[in-house]
């Protein structure tokens, strides 16, 4: 509890994009977010005032961090779930919890809970052997590998042709699932968000486009999903949190496949199919995760327009204009562009952050905010005579 | 400029809610607000990465606070003038300019550049005596007494209807000008920005509702106010910012009248008036505000939805339930209620948020609204079966 204005202190591991959008929301409700930082230049970091420096896998760091908070919440997966367990043991009020979260920290934990739930997932199997991989495929490549902890934006995830290829990454000895490579239509993510006392929401359903394992563009909502689709894709989402108990925001990545939905991976944060939703819906994600672990009522979920693009910037080519150049330049391009920077040195294909256009028209929209994002990158985007 | 993201660095004197939503709004530009705060405790240094501390009557603070700041603004008008052209003769990029800010900031300054400039205003003088002020009333009581410099919210304007109670106004020893007392049909303002460029972009005309002289609530649009009347008000908006050289956000508060608009108060600043476009325009007062007087392309000022009802918060008598308990059953009554909450100890009478509904209809936006606000200043909402 913060003795100067009566309101609670939430306190979130990790200081990136994540946990620097939350402080942003944290500020509407009264608070001001506390975060734990492992370099004072994080993005977070350089904009929130109660910031601990330490990491994230120093258990003396967590509970220091922890003292005084109301709530403690992860801005990644990272933390060790040993020292989940042992600030949760301490009395640290830790949301989602270690049992949850571990459902977003290791994969074959992942697949075995929702294959048990009878949750569709695609053909998988727990494998140590380049010989499991070759059962496992029968003569059908490619297959996917996954390192069951650790792996993000298309890190941690090989899709390999043939025995030797799979042998290459087995031999870095990283603990491995494999999995079917799923004949998909397209990807979608329900977000949605559940508090302790199990109140849910759900946001409308979206797509992801991804390009090399990295998700690039998100649609809301998805264009031309049935009704009946949507309603299962929130419904799948909203089944697992409340069977994993899981408090806070939980997007559910989907396949979508002729035969139907197909889970491919949870993330128990705000994520980054929820972007859009800072200017798109009633509540944001990051808003709504922070009143999820405080036990406030959920706002509402709707969306504010019928369609919204969010396109993430990476970090382009450096040379040419300075970024603060390319900016003006997407500024005058496109009044109606949201920007989100995220006070990371621009590295080529990193992300640095993400820009949103809500209107009417999803062609509309999509195209401008691909315009916007690409100013940012490569300073090519084009100029209209008006906007 | 901030070495670690090659941005600009916005340093704002003063650190109170404003200050505070502009960091908000600094953020997303991935900017990290500099404020000059003159107790730790005060709203933007509760939040905000790069709090100095100090007074803003102090003229080495003013400069050690300036150094490194691509533009130094404010939070309000209270800056010495002596002390502003001070720091831009040492170059400082001062904005609005010392020049400029000096019609915000003294009344008598500001009256007569209107009525320089043929701008509609109420009939005024300058007064020193009570016999002064018996001649501009002439028998017709009563009059509005206002205090050059330091006024806000109704603190500095006395309405009075005699003689004696003028003479216990004067004999104050505050500098005065007198006005007649408009008789109106309703409070509108007109907040509009420019940049160095001269670029400038209007928000939709809105209607301000005052009780004991304090802004309680803010429609936009105005209701049924005409397409004739709206564009006079934005372009009598424009045209004192440009005559005024207003780099940064200008509100104009306006009286309506039966013979047309008359101008009762300016501010360079984000304004009160102006709170409702954080979630009801495409661009925020306050990131228009940085955008401004950083001489970025300014955003689109279009309101998102037809009907955008903001109401202010008041601190509430003590006792019964805690500020969170309240903050509970407001989120839970209107979930649709966009909560901002400034970080301020409650005490009676003290503006210490606002609430703000976005929606169709303005009679429903407005009973949502002001019944949010109403949980917060006294637990007397009302709960509905749904929302």
């Amino acid at each position: 509890m913060d003795s100067r204005t009566g309101l609670p202190v939430v306190g979130m591991v990790g200081a990136g994009q994540l946990a620097r959008m939350t402080h942003q929301a944290a500020i509407a409700l009264g608070q001001s977010l506390r975060v734990l930082a492992a370099d004072p230049d994080d993005g977070a970091a350089l904009v929130a005032a109660d910031v601990h420096l330490g990491h994230h896998t120093d258990l003396a760091a967590l509970r220091s961090f922890a003292a005084g908070c109301e709530v403690v919440t992860f801005d990644h997966e990272h933390v060790p779930t040993e020292h989940l367990r042992a600030l949760a043991a301490e009395g640290v009020n830790v949301l989602p919890g270690p049992d949850a979260l571990l459902h977003a920290q290791d994969k074959q934990v992942m697949r075995t809970r929702l294959t048990a739930l009878g949750v569709p997932s695609p053909r998988w199997a727990p494998v140590s052997t380049v010989e499991d991989i070759g059962a496992f495929a029968g003569g059908e490549w490619p297959v996917v590998l996954k390192a069951t902890r650790g792996g993000y934006d298309g890190r941690g995830v090989w899709v390999v042709g043939s025995m030797a290829e799979a042998a290459a990454v087995v031999d870095s000895g990283v603990p491995l699932i494999v999995e079917e490579r799923v004949r998909l239509v397209r990807e979608l993510s329900a977000v949605v968000a559940r508090s302790p006392y199990g109140q849910v929401a759900a946001w409308p359903v979206v797509e992801t486009v991804q390009e090399d394992g990295i998700c690039v563009e998100v649609l809301a909502p998805a264009p031309d999903l049935g009704e009946e689709l949507a309603v299962a894709a929130q419904e799948l989402a909203i089944r697992i949190a409340t069977a994993l108990d899981v408090v806070g925001v939980l997007a559910v990545e989907l396949f979508e496949t002729s035969a139907g939905l197909v889970v491919n991976e949870l993330a128990m944060r705000p994520h980054n199919s929820g972007h859009w939703t800072i200017e798109g819906a009633v509540t944001s994600q990051f808003e709504q995760h922070l009143r999820a672990v405080l036990d406030y009522p959920l706002g509402a979920t709707t969306a504010v327009a019928p369609a919204v693009c969010m396109v993430n910037v990476l970090g382009g080519e450096p040379g040419g204009m300075s970024f603060d150049e390319r900016l003006h330049h997407l500024l005058a391009a496109e009044p109606r562009a949201k920007v989100h920077l995220y006070g990371k040195a621009v590295r080529p294909g990193r992300k640095i952050g993400h820009v949103t256009v809500v209107g009417d028209d999803m062609a509309d929209v999509r195209r401008r905010a691909r315009n916007a994002a690409r100013w940012l990158v490569d300073g090519t985007g084009e100029m209209e005579e008006s906007a």
